[in-house]
């Protein structure tokens, strides 16, 4: 087994949680099957005294709230870096603000950043003792997301060998349709979908094993699980896409829902805008795991926080 | 017995806690009754687990810091929603955002809005094993302040049967006095006076059982209690009055002190506005207990707390 | 024995931890000698119950962060008492504030704010079972930085009697400079150096027992320890100097630093200013104790705030 140092211990076990692509399959299998296990569990004391840094350069409620939450589940100590009154608002760098926090006997940090890859650039400067796990990288990467996007479609579908999964939105911007796709594809996923305006689809899409649908009714035809993403109105105008047109063309709706299996599962990464990309009846709907996927995400985040201070012996 | 679906399980116990108006005086004094129990306690484990989120949508430091100190000492954890850094600020709706909180295993909700009603909105929409607990609605209710001020009367004059209480200052825009009216009412107070600027006096207070006076001399005479508001500065251009005319003719001072009982009480909800509302002297002075109601707050918060826990068997 | 009732108990004890200045040597070592020992111990909960409340009037990250880890590590409660949302920006003054904070049955505050005296003028209007800590007031003092830079030398030097330290910058703006001149002089260091623009020195310095350089390379001559100051840029102005000339006369670089002693450590408060104070190769260097001193800032945060408790009986 060829180590990957950027992720990976010498013994070949995970050492940060940066990415999707490129993760070996075992490791989302073993996030998985772990969250299972603290899903509902009482609380884990196995972890006491570890302490959990979050560094959200952007702002974030369910993400940094449900890291908070799991933080607290497995009995760490989890501290808020007040960002906007930090030292870097003094001029410090982020990686002189990163150590100055790693000694302060922090474990783990966890990073959301509008730059790509600065989890990436802080995990190659933090201390051996120290696990970093990416929060969202701009529009790179949103993993722990797809983790808990697996773990909804593992816990309604089983098993993802048999299933189409369709992704609608804008891709070109959307950190967490990457980490989706390169998830699905390493549980071998057997069809996905991206459907959206053409203006909204990376040209790199070809690289991915994908198949692109201008046409939502098409783009849904028959499937498993639909993952709605949420519209970013500023970026409309690059789209030459009206919100009305847009939600005519791509809004998840009653009818639109038809074209999908009966037992289709909805998703979306929240917070959704009704009656912009779906309507409300199908946003609560039975066919909905909107909500489910929120709760999932803490049992998730649990699962990686406690792999990686085991991995670390932290 | 009716049950009141709004606030009421059906076994007739208190579900939420959104409001004194038409709250029967037994669970009042159930409120005030376990208060007593927990002031001074050692740590209660027996809410280890449970998840309090607040979300203050009006800034706060008294009423907020104490739920949260009321929170840690009953063991539970308690999360701070960063209203201004949340996804209600890129466009979610309050009960969206309800909807995720709550995904996230939260078992309580406290709630300030500067909207009247806001926190029954919410307690008509979350699920059944969901309580909330209204920390201020606009101009409706404060009904926790109203408890920690019954349960301060309470603990300096044993009972309400034969007292005099006044209330003086900005009634119309008061939702600390509202609250205050209707629970004096309930727990049967002999006289509950109301003092301020005719301006500053609903037309609706002939429904409530109080009596009004304009002036002040005569509203506090031989007074058991005085309840001193705070001045809203930028409201008493409404009221046609000058802050320096204000404090002349509603000014807490301590000639004014001698027309009510020796042995009068003075409170306030702070924070005070020395000098505008309330002379230095007697906010400091020996009749004063406007810190013990910061401390009985705490108490009066973990009793509200735990029962709605205990009812709600959560 | 005269006692200073600003500070200690009638015991003789330390009640508050307000300034370095006129602060017995005995307490310094007890201090000291009390962070040794918690230094890299397990969680004590000896203190479990015990409520800090931080009160930051000024923007900090590493301060506050770690009195924070500091106040878990002795397992006190720690309120962060939100500045800008809070009670003070109503127009309440610091004391009532104070005084509604202590009413919540808080055992300790923690203060840092832009005006010199603000914590001992809370420490004198505090209930006497209240400990105040300084944790910076203005251009006065900052006596817990004092503290764990002490500490430091201490770990890495041994003793104090036979050590040059030279403390290089902006002198006459810096409360860190204050408090580690006062901590020097009493531990009965041999030789303290100021090094700086004649501008940035106080006229003052005279009175305390230390050595004027205007020039580096002989102010560090030989020295056993240097302490970089941060510079405020906004401050050059009044210095009549450039950032470039400030760096090229008082930055401390692989050049300058062979003046020093060999084994000379390299101290800063943080957050450095790489390339305007000091090279980027000189803070990252194998004499730099930078990162070290954060994280004896906790133990000797926890060192000092279990000795108030213990003094006060708390």
């Amino acid at each position: 087994m060829k180590i990957n140092h950027d992720i990976q211990l010498s013994d070949g076990t995970l050492k940060h949680f940066l990415n999707i692509n490129n993760l070996p399959k075992s490791y989302i299998e073993d996030i998985i099957c772990r969250a299972e296990k603290l899903h509902g569990s009482s609380e884990i004391t196995a972890y006491k005294g570890r302490v959990v840094a979050s560094l959200f350069f952007e702002p974030s409620t369910r993400t940094k709230t449900t890291f908070e939450l799991a933080a607290k589940k497995i009995s760490a100590d989890f501290i808020n870096i007040d960002i906007a009154n930090s030292s870097t608002s003094k001029g410090e760098s982020i990686i002189d603000m990163i150590k100055t926090i790693e000694a302060m006997n922090c474990n783990m940090f966890v990073v959301r950043h509008s730059v790509p890859g600065t989890a990436h650039y802080i995990a190659e400067s933090v201390s051996s003792n120290i696990a970093v796990i990416n929060a969202g990288d701009g529009s790179n990467e949103h993993p722990t997301q797809a983790m808990l996007d697996m773990f909804t479609i593992k816990k309604h579908k089983g098993s993802f060998e048999n299933l189409k999964v369709s992704i609608v939105g804008d891709i070109l911007h959307s950190r967490v349709a990457k980490s989706l796709i390169f998830s699905l594809n390493t549980l071998g996923t057997k069809a996905i979908n991206i459907v959206g305006p053409k203006k909204l689809i990376p040209d790199s899409y070809a690289e991915w094993k994908v198949q692109y649908f201008e046409d939502m009714d098409q783009g849904i035809e028959n499937s498993d699980v639909i993952i709605m993403l949420r519209l970013q109105k500023e970026r409309m105008h690059d789209a030459l896409i009206s919100l009305d047109s847009y939600y005519e063309e791509y809004g998840l709706n009653q009818t639109r829902m038809l074209r999908a299996k009966k037992d289709v599962i909805v998703m979306h990464p929240g917070p959704i805008n009704r009656g912009v990309e779906i309507e409300s009846s199908v946003a609560d709907g039975p066919n909905s795991v909107i909500l489910n996927q929120v709760s999932y995400g803490i049992s998730v985040r649990m699962a990686i926080m406690s792999i990686l201070f085991d991995n670390n012996n932290l």
